[in-house]
């Protein structure tokens, strides 16, 4: 069970799904550090781009992800998170999901109403 | 509805998920060619980072992915397609998903039977 953290910069993408609803919440990175902090402490540690640190998802939110199931793929380079997702939002966006836009024809759709309102959850 | 392809030498990730089951098939990187063909031709096509060219899924063994949704992420870097997936297997392995291989304590454990022999399928 050794991932491959070679082939993009130190990250592999980690796909997040909703373990109740089968709902992909969202794409994020892991470094090492992050997949070994998401496996002891059973919470989604990722790694921000941005910010280059590790980043306990929900930290500021409280929507933090437990993690129910971890899955590998064939190539040892992207997981796959099974989660409980406390708080019912993974978009800082406060969306359940950040895939909330469909692609209809040309252009983009928003699909659905914000569990939150960022304004409040993220203010200073 | 522009995408942003900058952040990853030119390189999105896209999820692509059984749109019939909910099960998450499998990660590919998709450069813009490859999401211009797959919204254009309604079949998944990505970016072989291996081969540095446009792949068709499915072009050798047949296992060809139907776009039934498109919807894109909360910062345009993200895409996630749900698809009817011909054949019933994603992996190059033989199995469904390209995730067939669950985390338990130290090691992995294989989920799941391959749907096909890919000696037979990929045989030249």
């Amino acid at each position: 069970m050794k991932l491959n953290f070679k082939r993009n910069n130190g990250l592999i993408p980690a796909i997040i799904q909703d373990a109740s609803t089968g709902k992909v919440l969202m794409l994020a990175y892991m470094n090492e550090d992050a997949w070994k902090a998401s496996l002891s402490t059973g919470r989604a540690t990722y790694f921000s781009r941005s910010r280059q640190k590790l980043w306990v998802k929900g930290e500021t939110s409280g929507n933090i992800q437990l993690i129910k199931e971890a899955w590998i793929d064939c190539d040892n380079d992207t997981v796959l998170l099974r989660v409980e997702q406390v708080g019912g939002a993974a978009c800082h966006k406060g969306y359940r999901s950040c895939f909330f836009r469909k692609i209809e024809g040309n252009s983009s759709k928003v699909i659905g109403e914000p569990v939150f309102d960022p304004g409040e959850v993220y203010k200073k």
